[in-house]
């Protein structure tokens, strides 16, 4: 037979039972979590037309969208979703019967054309978790969305992480309060972004060659000498006079005092004016969520308020908060942090065995095994116990059970625990009770 | 605001939580099934290079793959994949140290370049929910493949179901019988598959215009008048000297033995020479479930056995079966019977009203809800109470929930039930309580 050479798409990943057991799992805490707080499921097609998708995400992120090979450079030109963010406001703005507020989450695969970097978490391919609030602008939903991530995180068995808290406003309050104009947004950003690796020094050192003046240094410089959550109340009073900051406090205040009703443990949200996040369309609060004895692993989840881009479809401006949960910066951390727990590679609890070629009378096991919603397996091919029991081990399937001729005729089975190696001889109608207390 | 037209891609679909909702439930069933018969979870990349698809499907398939605009004409241009087969066959190619038999499920989106009716259920973009078994050649497996279809229907609510099953072998010894070779396979089973809808003389008429010869016309006149269930002997009798047919009425006969054993209802699985499948890759038993009452509507379920679809990755031949549960298909069955039950937009079973603006008190009962894993929201908007009725019932929300001064004094709250208009007043020390008998 000549074979043809298998190969998977570069950046891309096939993920085995081992990996996708523990994905399924984390996946079904996220939406156990959603449903509590009301979040709806919704789901948009993996192609949309490329004008839907582009102009939103800024230029950069616009050159990693997947073109399809269809109608290319016509209006019907079409594309693979780059997030979930942009195809729901579509659906938002389509749907104008939905009852606001809306809240939905979203579960599915995003696709960027981008270099992969495997060892750093990028991949062409990767799935986002996303859950959106339309329709209100009350900080509530702000603080729901940060309470949703933590839940998520905590019940999924991370201890230390910390959710970092900013808002876009108290970021343009600061370029006003060092009197410049909101085209050097960005670039103060920057700056003060850096003060996690350098100090105010060679930061103001930069904006010196960069042709800033020295007032507007100074007071840039105040500004970051107030950076983390206990300066927060300083920081209000330096730019008590910046209108639009001082309403960015009062956002952030009343989402802690919210987080704090919820009762989310308070040492774990921490403000934090270095946050300025990556994407044009944020309005409001933002967020990241970074576990601190791991600084060099990319935020867990991530998103913000984002009042306007909704606007961009229906034409009329929609209030909308959400973040991003990272499916696979999660599955990463979780298996660095050894938090995985044993290794499955199936869900069968019990392989039924067999000593020669004539399984049917085993069936009627098998099928009474299943109808009790115990997950059994029926060793099908004609192979000596040595090769079936390395087959129960290498799946890590707990229980073996055998019926031998002897065992037959006492319409009993015999079943051992791979575990502990221990045997025990049952009688057929107690089998199912026998099991009811071992998962 | 100067607004994009929001479209949807030409035959893709938006699903909205009303449908979200069941589809999801439609998927949690078939995991649930899943898992108990030991099939572990898989998924692939929805990019694969373009010739791990194309040659597998046939003529017809191949050009409904999706390319993209990536290296066109290139050996790593790109496409989305057509079915999970292929791909699940390239990964157990590329992955030989899976210990078999190897039993996985996949639930993914397929995409195909074909003209969309919407009405006939045929989309672009669609799932389809696989299980496969890999490495076994036992006839148990394929009666497992089929039981497992059985019991996701039976569980879902269907109720009047037929499996269809039938046999490559035995259409193959069909040709031979016809005096044919193997290039005439397509045909012969294509006439077969007319019995449907036309008569014996009107298929035999076509294959006289087509230039076959009397004897070959009345060697499958004689095969299409054995149609059906009951006519398995007498057409195993017809073809005693045809060995490849021999092979498959064994085959078939132990599936049925085998799935009696399962406790399938056997009234529901019918033998039915004229089911030909249309994929190039089937090699043995072969099925599909229809629903007898509705035969406009194509096939929930499909499937069969493919023991050398592997072997053109690996070189080396793998004994593999398994079946397709169509998402869509059992969906708008679903929907067309009536199956569907109350319609439901959220998951939230508890709404928190307000009379003001002020929404901090409420926090504490929210959170106290959710804590018990009771579904609430809290409606943060500032709205007169009408409003905030409409909305719970707008979204079938079953329980409003009320906490005026008066109430608050009282450490109480007034439950509304939305379905019966009744109102309870219950102290909040008990409000968890109160809920736990409810839902």
């Amino acid at each position: 037979m000549s074979a043809i050479k298998p190969r998977i798409f570069k950046g891309a990943r096939d993920f085995l039972p081992e990996q996708m057991i523990v994905r399924e799992r984390i996946m079904e805490t996220m939406r156990k979590v959603f449903r509590i707080y009301g979040f709806a499921p919704l789901e948009t097609p993996a192609i949309e037309y490329l004008n839907v998708l582009a102009g939103k995400y800024g230029e950069d992120a616009d050159r990693l969208i997947y073109k399809l090979n269809y109608k290319t450079g016509q209006k019907d030109e079409a594309a693979l979703h780059y997030d979930l963010t942009v195809p729901f406001s579509r659906v938002m703005a389509m749907n104008p019967q939905l009852p606001l507020p809306f809240k939905r989450y979203q579960m599915q695969p995003v696709w960027r054309a981008d270099r992969p970097q495997p060892k750093q978490g990028r991949f062409r391919e990767f799935y986002q978790c996303d859950i959106d609030i339309v329709g209100s602008t009350s900080q509530i939903s702000d603080a729901e969305i940060l309470a949703v991530q933590h839940d998520v995180l905590k019940l999924l068995g991370f201890e230390n992480f910390i959710i970092k808290l900013n808002s876009r406003k108290i970021l343009n309050g600061v370029v006003e309060f060092c009197g410049l104009d909101s085209s050097h947004t960005q670039e103060v950003c920057r700056s003060i972004d850096k003060l996690d690796k350098v100090s105010i020094d060679v930061v103001s050192d930069e904006l010196k060659e960069k042709g800033y003046d020295e007032k507007t240094i100074d007071a840039l410089k105040q500004v970051m000498s107030l950076s983390g959550h206990d300066k927060l109340g300083e920081l209000e009073s330096l730019m008590s006079n910046v209108e639009i900051a001082q309403e960015g406090f009062s956002d952030i205040k009343s989402i802690l005092n919210t987080l704090e009703a919820f009762e989310i443990d308070m040492s774990r949200v921490r403000f934090e004016i270095s946050l300025a996040r990556g994407l044009d369309y944020y309005t409001g609060a933002i967020y990241e969520t970074k576990l601190p004895d791991h600084p060099h692993m990319g935020s867990l989840t991530g998103g913000g308020r984002y009042d306007e881009l909704i606007g961009m479809f229906s034409g009329r401006e929609v209030a909308a908060v959400g973040c991003s949960l990272g499916l696979d910066r999660i599955f990463t951390a979780m298996q660095q942090l050894d938090m995985m727990g044993e290794i499955k590679h199936t869900p069968t609890q019990v392989l039924i065995g067999s000593f020669g070629d004539d399984h049917e009378f085993l069936i009627p096991i098998l099928a009474q095994l299943r109808k009790a919603e115990i997950k059994t397996e029926l060793y099908t091919a004609q192979a000596k116990l040595k090769k079936q029991f390395t087959y129960a081990d290498k799946l890590g399937i707990r229980y073996m059970l055998l019926q031998g001729d002897q065992e037959r005729d006492a319409q009993s089975v015999n079943i051992k625990d791979m575990k502990d190696g221990s045997q025990t001889l049952i009688k057929l109608s107690e089998l199912v009770d026998w099991f009811s207390y071992k998962f």
